[in-house]
């Protein structure tokens, strides 16, 4: 059927990339394995491979670990990334926002499409198999599951937590986790526990709205620290700020940041440690998209690098299992006793039933199965959001390049303000988090989080594209 | 069989007398109904109703609303009741206490009798009908419950919560509350959202070491006000103290007060309102004992009285329903954006689970019935308790005298350290709370909290004792 074997792999994949362009093949899609491929066009198993390198290299199709190659986007134009956030240099006071409070008012209308939210949907919960944990829960609990648990939590979960966190890189025993009600609660008990009021944290710039609002309301100054969207903070910046601003401790989301999408690399993450060290403060590391990467292997955490105990690490299995269970965990290293009283001081105990019945759900093994699903649902949606954002906003926008994690930051022309653009979208019927709500400092006006957590739809593609209008009208 | 009638019902009471005496009829047991008493004794109905008018004013027998008259003590000595608390008249930074760690480090230890938990416990709460409301609550929830509830909490529970408000002397609306993790959190938000840290608020001395190690947490400074064991509040001292030390907010236990059991009348409520609106500063009023009377009427809420909003009532269902549900809630007045704005920043949301169930359980009825026992139960204790303890401990010994919640404030001779003492009492496995935790200066060193949640038994009555010779060989 082909002429020359030297080309053959590359008229296989100039046929492939051909589908790509007609969208035959559509952002998402598989392909035929490499064994299907190769008895379709008659060609050896090593030309087919050789046709996917090709087609990979170009960027059009990725291999995800033990399921197979994927086309990645089509030959559409995809926006730039943005550069790095360059904040003012100074620690600001925390001002309160009411912008979050009335762009998360709308959170329970149903007729809403909500790209708000930095959650997958209940929908791609595993919602059943939860229930049956509960039951399970109550049966096995004494007084099924009304009394006290105690302090540090539910002794189950906290060993499977320490099961899982050979995957990210730690070994820590049940002994060295303290269970929360959820990520905030953790990062509330672990702020709490390594800053008093008046202190100053150093934060990612832009920075996650949760963290600067639990800052204020703990009466903390925040530096925020450029951020690279894809390498994370910067860590020279930090080096020199760290004394200068008498920083007590730094909140970061190492992983798959909330908003940027950056994930430090190991080295950055050794760097970091060591840092932290060096001046004795504390790293409270957010690590609540950790588990929803999209590559081969789960990043490490700075947690395993640390020898000394100077990194908090927090999580939740909000993003990813329960969110209305408030589930969540922190393994505190050195500040574990400051910790517990805090637990006690603010809240007691957490949830028994829900936190036994996640501890059930782990124990069964049916967590990593369904975080693969979720993980291959959440890389296809990123891949289809991004594509249409390109398409529909005008030739100025930028996107942020997520490996993981569910949301995408967008960088639009300087003279847009997007909390008017909010505004206008709730109108339609949109919601999505204006930039502002990311930093203390006037700054992020021009840009959006938009969370990709919501299964792709026609729906979607008229809200993205109804946006992309709004965004043209306002220029 | 009796000679005049004049003295006819003093003839059958004086022979109840001995049985009681002779510990016949013992302390809690219920006497005949007056119209048995009356055909046993041959005598008419009204003779039977002046021989337990008589027995009621000697304070032997007690009348219960809907139930009957019950024996309320034996002859044996009761022990004076503790005089008004007067602390150091200055604020003082709070310090953290590991005596309190110490003192709950043993909390799931089951081979402890632990007087230490101010909670009845599990066995007394209905924990299978409580188990029914959360398999009802997973079929009716989305998703079966695994999703976020609104920010504002559960609204069923909501409105279930706004029907009860009736009985607490308040009428609100479902919009008017918002829904906790357990009354601690709701503590926590509402001193969130009334102060900033540097701030001084009052406080009832002896005081919940939980609302001093909050208060630190939270770096507010504390005032210490004089109360006293049946009254409450010295609102006298308040009233001068309020402008003098700049309080921003009071945090008072008004009903069956923990650790000192007072219960503030009605009057004191109206006037500490009137107080508070004068100064224009935060009440936040703990009534998590409020349900537990032992009298015919569930006393008042300062919220009652509260025109203005300048009162945010905080209570839960952890004393009386499913503590480890961790369901609470705050009514909190004017101050609803601002704790609705620390509920985000803080926790986002509850657990949705137990929540829905907790308010399915309250539609269906069934909390009324459970309550009525429950404090039959408490208030039998509390005369148990308060005998054994009369009996045991030396005669210097002073027990309040709590008409509702579980506690007992026990003030010793002044060279006794009940430090040392619940240390030697831990050998014997028996904790209790010692004073000291209960102060932020270096008071209420020879005083004690029990809890008389435990119920009634051989086990119980031999602790008392135990814990009387410890102190005894102390002396």
């Amino acid at each position: 059927m082909l002429k020359t074997a030297d080309h053959l792999y590359l008229q296989v994949a100039d046929n492939i990339e051909q589908l790509i362009e007609k969208e035959v093949m559509k952002t998402g899609e598989k392909l035929p394995s490499v064994r299907v491929l190769s008895k379709q066009h008659g060609i050896s198993l090593t030309t087919a491979f050789q046709a996917y390198y090709h087609l990979e290299g170009k960027g059009l199709i990725e291999s995800r670990p033990k399921s197979g190659y994927y086309i990645s986007r089509n030959m559409r134009r995809m926006a730039p990334i943005p550069g790095t956030c360059r904040p003012v240099k100074k620690a600001s006071d925390v001002t309160v926002s009411d912008m979050v409070m009335e762009v998360f008012h709308h959170m329970s209308n149903e007729s809403i499409l909500k790209f708000s939210v930095a959650t997958p949907p209940t929908s791609v919960m595993p919602a059943a198999k939860m229930a049956k944990a509960v039951i399970h829960a109550m049966r096995e609990l004494p007084a099924n599951g009304i009394g006290y648990e105690p302090l540090q939590g539910n002794e189950l979960l906290r060993r499977q937590i320490a099961r899982m966190s050979l995957s990210w890189g730690t070994a820590v025993t049940a002994d060295d986790i303290i269970t929360t009600s959820g990520c905030m609660d953790a990062l509330t008990l672990c702020l709490s526990a390594t800053t008093q009021p008046g202190d100053t944290i150093a934060l990612e710039s832009p920075s996650y709205y949760g963290a600067l609002q639990l800052a204020e309301s703990l009466g903390l100054k925040v530096l925020e620290v450029p951020t690279h969207p894809i390498y994370g903070v910067d860590l020279d910046y930090l080096d020199k700020a760290i004394p200068k601003h008498k920083i007590k401790a730094c909140l970061f989301v190492t992983n798959f940041n909330n908003p940027l999408g950056s994930c430090m690399p190991d080295k950055n993450k050794q760097a970091l440690v060591k840092m932290v060290e060096k001046y004795d403060i504390a790293l409270i590391e957010d690590d609540i998209y950790g588990d929803l990467y999209f590559g081969r292997e789960r990043p490490a955490t700075c947690k395993s690098f640390d020898k000394t105990g100077h990194v908090l690490l927090c999580n939740s299995f909000s993003k990813s299992l329960a969110p209305g269970y408030r589930v969540g965990w922190t393994i505190p290293g050195k500040y574990k006793e400051k910790v517990l009283l805090m637990k006690q001081n603010h809240s007691i105990a957490c949830a028994s039933l829900p936190h036994a019945a996640v501890g059930h759900f782990l124990e069964i093994g049916r967590y990593e199965f369904h975080l693969r699903n979720l993980r291959k649902m959440l890389h296809t949606q990123c891949l289809l959001y991004s594509q249409a954002i390109s398409e529909y906003f005008p030739e100025s926008t930028c996107i942020s390049r997520p490996q993981g994690g569910c949301v995408l930051w967008i960088e639009l022309d300087p003279q847009i303000n997007t909390f008017e653009l909010f505004q206008q979208a709730l109108k339609n019927r949109i919601s999505f988090c204006p930039g502002r709500i990311f930093s203390l400092q006037n700054r992020y006006n021009n840009c959006l989080r938009i969370s990709y957590g919501t299964p792709w739809s026609k729906q979607v593609d008229d809200a993205l594209k109804t946006l992309g209008k709004l965004v043209r009208k306002m220029l």
